[in-house]
């Protein structure tokens, strides 16, 4: 396993082995890796010659006063974790090669995709995604990008952008890893105290409740979230900043559910941000 | 020669070049070929093993009122140009492929390459130019694109986008090619009047003009700024949108002249809209 720092060794790494007939899978992840970014690595290790993980915290992704700061980095405990996983390449580059001075372009994806949900709460959050997701592509040129579907948004996303700019690449959206008690695997999953921990399944179990009152025949998507957001709100540290029933493609938010119908929450338990999604009814 | 329409089919084949071993140069354009695309192909068939042309007159570019509907189109005369340059392969989707429904995704370059100048006459148009070029460099991955000087602020401003997502292309700027009275070549000369083509010129004789003053020991820019424009407005049809002397690498408007200095120009002669531009002493 090899670990690269500068963009135009990675990019000539990569477009060598593209090249020589190598397929690319590629894993893009802020690090501090835990068991959802290892079920990616596991996936990508299967449909990739060449497996490259990306290890950067990306500074135009987070808004005035989230947490750029303190969120957690480990390099060498990601290191240890990407050696597991069988990785071969980690680019692991610095924000100032990333976004140099002078930098000025940026990757937006405009309308509902990015203005609803999480682009609500964080009006910058998906320019910086997209932004880095082009570059790390364009430097990297993957065959396959893993991404989890617990950024459920951002995959759509993302999706949308690579059409759009014609990136040849497949993006492949993997199930949400959760921890033994249904908590959807997060590395601000670590910010939690015990109580907040604790306070942090009524996700799980709001989304779980929803999914059972729709299998027992309710479709009002009203009547589905007002059970769910009394659920989440009676948790004492627990602030609710959105819970949507949407289309899992459009993300545009439905009066009945059906098939296409997720759930997306967003809560703030204590200081710290957490979102978890699902789909309400089983995929036949 | 070829000629693809297909983008995933352009993408395809020009992937296997490159994995081949071929080196590929690319020159956009808009098509209604002239001498000046002539001089980016001609430069392009000794730097690359493919040389592509693209041809596609591209709407996110224009603003409204502009002259979308009217730019001059003419497929067959540029195909018998593009067979005399030797060209291998002619890309020419058509619009509904390159922004099919429900496209959302938008390249800009943000700041002051793009708000000034010709970003502030037509506050649009440099993300529609960037959008296209990341396109379509995505879907021709050339080792060198070739663009004219004539777009002097578009060069600048591609050249920034290329670098800040790391595409693996090398920007090469040419020179302004010239009708043999001076006037810089350009698909809209054809809408000119006779009356309009003479006023035309004195954008050529104006830069002229202000290079001779500066090589006669005049260095502020207001005295050579000064003299343009009264030329210019000496015109009965000509309206000047611009005329400014900027640094050459970051188009901030200087004071005093230097060797870095250009001079840029828009106007419009009658319903036609023109740039020209020229660096105003001789580089050593």
């Amino acid at each position: 396993m090899q670990t690269i720092k500068d963009i135009k060794e990675m990019q000539a790494h990569c477009l060598a082995a593209r090249s020589a007939g190598q397929t690319i899978a590629f894993v893009p992840t802020m690090g501090y890796l835990h068991e959802g970014h290892m079920s990616l690595l596991h996936e990508g290790r299967k449909r990739g010659d060449l497996l490259v993980l990306s290890i950067f915290v990306n500074p135009t992704q987070f808004g005035q006063g989230e947490d750029l700061e303190r969120y957690p980095r480990d390099f060498n405990r990601d290191e240890t974790m990407a050696r597991e996983c069988d990785v071969d390449l980690i680019f692991y580059p610095d924000t100032a090669s990333i976004y140099p001075d002078g930098y000025a372009t940026y990757v937006t994806v405009e309308g509902p995709l990015t203005n609803t949900l999480e682009g609500a709460c964080r009006p910058t959050h998906f320019r910086g995604v997209t932004t880095v997701v082009t570059k790390l592509l364009t430097i990297v040129m993957p065959h396959v990008a893993l991404f989890g579907r617990k950024d459920f948004q951002q995959l759509a996303v993302i999706r949308r952008m690579a059409a759009d700019l014609n990136l040849p690449v497949e993006i492949l959206g993997m199930p949400i890893i959760r921890e033994s008690d249904g908590l959807a695997m997060s590395s601000r999953n670590v910010y939690l105290s015990a109580s907040e921990r604790q306070q942090a399944l009524s996700l799980v179990v709001s989304l779980n409740t929803a999914a059972s009152v729709v299998k027992a025949g309710e479709r009002a998507a009203s009547v589905v979230l007002a059970k769910t957001v009394n659920r989440l709100e009676s948790e004492p540290d627990l602030e609710v900043d959105y819970v949507k029933i949407c289309n899992a493609e459009t993300l545009e938010e439905v009066n009945e559910i059906d098939q296409e119908s997720v759930m997306l929450l967003a809560v703030k338990v204590g200081k710290t941000r957490l979102i978890d999604n699902g789909l309400l009814m089983e995929q036949t």
